[in-house]
């Protein structure tokens, strides 16, 4: 396994690569990784024949009041990690070599960047999409794996690549949850012993929902309303939000149509921690 | 010379011809081609394997109130002419193909877009930076060939280029000019007679402002007060602006410094047309 921090090495190695004949895949992460990374690292080797990890923690995805600074990093811990994935390449900037201080281009995808997540964190998609856009440059891949943990990001890069034409294959592996459910997180370290515990209530609580839809309920109001009490209830959560949405539209929904994809998404704070998840539902 | 419309198409022999080895040069335009086109073709040619031209007169890059209905266009006679200059490619996609109907994202360079030509089109270098990223992703060059003629474009998109890690040189070819000076442009076709005639005073009131720096004249102020007389005094033109930046970062100067490159540029209108033209000087 080769770690490259230089960007202009990595173009040229994935010059290389590329006209070698492999395929190369890309799983795009801020580091601290966790079985859920790992899980996309998989489903990147069994989708090409060149694996590169992306390491970096990008600053213009956070706002100046979030986590940036705290965000975790053991970059040592995450290359012995994907050494074992049998990754072929770690590709860990530096910020500096990233950003330079006259950095001024920005790629931005409009209106579904403005609701769920883009509602409480208005410049965090606009961060994602220029550092994805760059990383695509610098690692020229055929694939490149996101998971659904982050299920918003997910949709708005794939629109990012349609619309910007990238010739790139967007795959998206599937929420890696501890044995309680809770969704892996980097940020779940941050989480205290009663805070760690409690947490298990929004999986729950995005299951009784999916039971709920299957079985039949329409009322999205209705089913919005206990699972609201299910968290509350533990009386350590402030939630920013729970949305039924059009899972390719990002449409709020009132009403649980059948044969339709409904995203159920929510995000909470507990602590100085903000925890988000969801989940995919189809009657 | 192939003719490709088709994205997939255009992106399958891209990565054909790179795998072969070959290096790419791109000279996008808008059609309607002329003797300044012809001459970037042509450096595109002394600098890659493999020219792509592309022609596609572009939506986003156009105000509703500007003249995106009357470009001119005549794609035989353009393709004639890449013919001549054994041109490899010519990718003319349709406007659908390019923007589907729910075309959402975006690059904006910030700053340098909202002065001279932004100030007057503030919509203007989103749209061009945001089709030259689609057309770079889809003809996959090595080198990319834009004209001085459009200055501020190629600062623009220099800056796009460098900001976003896109793995493709920049050329920039001098601008090319009928016998009587006036710079060659699609747009002059629509000049009437007087039009034509009077529009030789640009070229002439950017020289003069040249011959005054070479001389070591440095208040700008003068230089641009005698520059707009010369325009004015033609009876025909408004004046959208006359400047004098600072070459590479766009700043505005007062003084004409010795050994720094000072780009000096103008809009103007006339009837229904917009002519711009522009000279660099280093004392």
């Amino acid at each position: 396994m080769q770690l490259i921090t230089s960007i202009t090495e990595m173009q040229q190695l994935a010059d290389k690569t590329r006209n070698l004949g492999y395929k190369i895949g890309v799983v795009p992460t801020m580091g601290y990784l966790h079985e859920g990374h790992l899980s996309l690292i998989r489903l990147a080797k069994q989708n090409s024949d060149f694996v590169i990890t992306t390491i970096f923690v990008n600053p213009t995805q956070f706002a100046p009041n979030e986590d940036f600074e705290q965000y975790p990093r053991d970059l040592n811990r995450d290359l012995a990690m994907c050494q074992a994935e049998e990754v072929d390449v770690v590709f860990a900037p530096e910020t500096s070599a990233m950003y330079n201080s006259n950095f001024l281009t920005y790629v931005n995808v409009e209106k579904i960047t403005s609701k769920l997540e883009g509602k409480f964190r208005p410049t965090h998609f606009r961060g994602v999409t220029t550092v994805v856009a760059k990383l695509f440059n610098i690692t020229k891949p055929h694939i490149a794996v996101f998971g659904q943990k982050d299920a918003q990001q997910a949709l708005v890069i794939k629109k990012m690549v349609k619309d910007l034409n990238f010739d790139i294959q967007i795959l998206i592996g599937p929420t890696v949850r501890e044995t309680d459910g809770l969704a892996m997180s980097s940020r779940n370290v941050y989480l205290k012993n009663d805070e760690r515990k409690n947490a298990t209530i929004l999986y729950q609580s995005l299951k009784f929902a999916e039971t709920e839809i299957l079985n039949g309920e329409t009322d999205i109001e209705k089913i919005k309303s206990t699972m609201e009490k299910m968290i509350l209830e533990k009386k350590i959560f402030t939630i920013d939000y729970i949305s039924f949405n059009d899972a390719e539209t990002l449409d709020d929904l009132s009403i649980a149509h059948p044969n339709k994809s409904i995203l159920i998404s929510l995000a909470v704070r507990t602590g100085t921690v903000r925890l988000i998840d969801n989940i995919m539902v189809k009657r």
